[in-house]
């Protein structure tokens, strides 16, 4: 009984209005892992890196809890470089680099004491590879949660089509939405995308919040509002991290149980953004998430009482 | 003790993806108007129009429980007229003909029975034309709410800022609130905003809902995702009409009781927009109101109970 998270693990160099990076320990498997460590243990982690990947940021993965006997080590090859500078509004940005180096060839082995998987958090990835871990798996997981991005819409989208009908939750923002169905509607969208095959469709807004849809019920999460959003990397992978990990710890996949997770979700987010990269996620304190957690409690809390 | 509304009465021609009208009416004080009477009773309305304005519109305000002993009819001369066409998306617009007419020379007069008014909507005209209602009161409001936008920041900033030191409440989109503050963060802008005199600031976000603020505190409402939104025209004066006609009969103005009218007014709004200008909200029934309202409880209601 576990959570396996499958994903990048990899060098981000970021520039945003407020400073730029060097390059950082970043990739969505590190941000999903780090976020769900807050909420459960027993965290597997499958991915890859290259022999300039640091000893430490593994350490500190470790100490948080996950199990990284399925991060192969490449010798002599280099890991996942991303990098990019954030507009000043904050919602968009350019690719300035990308080097794929261990990630062109990556071939996820899953370690026989990971098989043991009730939930699975498919980070982003090319869909053929995120197929490949759930074929590797000798049994379906509880819940299979699913990330993916425009950029695999555009170049892959067959397979992507096809590993759709075999995942619980999909987790896209809204213009990945609107391209993955046709719709403007977000929620004619939602129908559409729930036909494709997951049960459940969370729509990310950034800064607007997220909606979650199954097939007759809508829920939405503000995100908090802050005055400053100073990095936005790693938002979407430590929502989706927070959200699976809550899921995982107690294993309950009512729709008001995904709502709590969706909440715990965006309280992650709220926090990955103060700071560059993985940094305000590493060393959180359960009075920090309670109080954050508080705070979306107080955002949209309001008593209404209908008569009849 | 009563509700007064100031602000346009109007045509409009709307182009819309779906449609486009004929000359409709509209104006900000109809919307208002309309959406508060689902609340209260006892709306006065101060307002003007030409001799080409149709008695049944007036009709259908009075029948509404309005009265329009502050309307103004012009002999000779025609009601404002304002026609736009909308985009795609629906969140922005082009306006295709303004034509002042009588608003060129409005002189509003209050009548003396429509003096003893305890809450006031200032909805969107001149400024100088706003301030001039609240000097023509013998007394001042329980509670002042100021609807404005952009176009009078553009060329009556004077006397707008002057205006919001006698102000309760302001209501302005995101981008207005981006461009009165000079600040991109909507938390920063709030801040900046409030200390011009507004105890309280709504910030409307169309399809991302509506934040409320005040000194200490901070409420998210969202809007009910649509798969269509048909006409955008006056949703932002219904969502003040709902906000302002339940806060007129609760008399109530804590922040508690100012999240539930921000929660009606939201639910006027999303009527407001399913059809061409003020038709889905002419004739709503209680039960309309109550589901709505039950669906916005609904929408964001979670249950998390943090230990400790």
């Amino acid at each position: 009984m576990s959570l396996l998270v499958i994903g990048t693990v990899a060098f981000d160099a970021i520039e945003t209005p407020f400073g730029k990076t060097d390059k950082i320990v970043g990739g969505a498997a590190t941000f999903i892992s780090l976020a769900a460590s807050y909420f459960t243990k027993n965290i597997n982690l499958v991915s890859v890196v290259g022999d300039d990947f640091p000893q430490e940021a593994i350490g500190m993965l470790q100490k948080r809890g996950v199990k990284t006997d399925g991060l192969q080590i490449k010798e002599g090859e280099k890991t996942f470089f991303w990098s990019g500078r954030y507009h000043n509004d904050m919602n968009s940005r350019d690719t300035l680099d990308t080097q794929l180096n261990v990630l062109a060839t990556f071939d996820p082995v899953i370690p026989a004491d990971f098989q043991d998987c009730d939930f699975l958090m498919l980070g982003n990835l090319a869909p053929a590879v995120q197929q490949t871990v759930l074929d590797r798996l000798t049994k379906r997981p509880k819940l299979v949660v699913l990330d993916t991005m425009n950029f695999w819409m555009d170049i892959a989208l067959d397979d992507l089509m096809s590993l759709l009908k075999n995942v619980d939750v999909l987790t896209i923002n809204d213009e990945e939405a609107r391209q993955l169905s046709g719709e403007y509607s977000l929620v004619k969208a939602a129908k559409k995308i729930m036909g494709f095959g997951p049960k459940y469709l969370i729509i990310k807004k950034g800064e607007h919040g997220a909606l979650l849809f199954n097939k007759d019920q809508v829920f939405f999460a503000p995100a908090l509002p802050l005055e400053e959003v100073f990095d936005p990397t790693g938002a979407g992978d430590s929502f989706a991290g927070g959200f699976i990990g809550y899921l995982a710890e107690t294993r309950d996949i009512s729709f008001d149980n995904l709502k709590r997770a969706i909440i715990f979700g965006s309280a992650m987010a709220s926090f990955s953004v103060e700071k560059f990269g993985t940094e305000r996620i590493q060393n959180l304190s359960q009075e920090e998430v309670d109080e954050r957690v508080q705070q979306f409690i107080d955002l949209v809390q309001f008593d209404i009482s209908l008569v009849g």
